[in-house]
């Protein structure tokens, strides 16, 4: 149980990929995508997770998070049960000083979007933005994986 | 990971509360109420568990079920975030030959209402019918909890 404070990036070029130390293939569905309160199933690296957030702050940078890792094969009969379409991305880890970006490159209806992420300690908290950091969309919605699975990105 | 078969009534009398061995007092939310898939936090003597629930099959006697124990204090925090009126009942245990029946009495907005449950192992599998059993109105989805918690029965 934490809260999440996290700010939110579009890319100004594919940069990120050369300075990845890691990466990891992600699917993730949701059983419920509603602003209030969203639960997400997420299959990655052969570690499955059932994860509720809250409403955002109006801001949009912190959200009440709670997570429980499941059982894979559970996960994958849950991911059947979810809303519309499930989300399918590469997540590229970045180190940037002492925080890390976690830039989501995605797959299928969403193909074409990439998004950086940075989890902060506090809201005030000072971090370095790399030369391929773009604009800034904390709190845009749109943006949320909960809503790219039912507005993807190729009807934006 | 399992299909819940069961059968649901209404009663004419509250003889089913001398037969009942056991009763708990029950006080659950859902993070999600949706008809397809439903996310219910459920805190039951001390005891707590993330549940969820799919769609009922035509007949509406089956849905997959999934059941993950959490910790008491997260479950308190998780029924904050819950959709709309938390349901607040008594559930009492009554043998009936090889069944047992579970009757919830409700409290809250939904006083008046009693339902008592019977889960089978098979759809078509036979059980007694206690004097007490009134109505059938399984597959009745204003009587499932997600529903009641959405629209209550001194809303009906």
């Amino acid at each position: 149980m934490s809260l999440e404070i996290e700010r939110k990036f579009l890319i100004k070029n594919e940069d990120f990929k050369k300075e990845a130390y890691l990466k990891k293939r992600i699917k993730q569905g949701y059983l419920n995508s509603d602003k209030s309160r969203t639960v997400r199933i997420r299959i990655a690296d052969n570690k499955s997770f059932l994860t509720v957030k809250g409403k955002s702050n109006s801001s949009g940078t912190t959200r009440f998070e709670w997570e429980k890792e499941i059982d894979i094969n559970e996960a994958e009969q849950l991911l059947l049960l979810c809303e519309s379409s499930i989300i399918d991305k590469t997540r590229f880890y970045v180190k940037s000083e002492n925080h890390i970006y976690e830039v989501d490159e995605f797959y299928g209806d969403n193909i074409g979007l990439v998004v950086a992420e940075i989890e902060l300690i506090s809201e005030n908290e000072s971090f370095q933005k790399p030369t391929w950091l773009g604009e800034e969309v904390t709190g845009n919605k749109s943006y949320y994986n909960s809503c790219l699975s039912k507005i993807p990105f190729k009807n934006w």
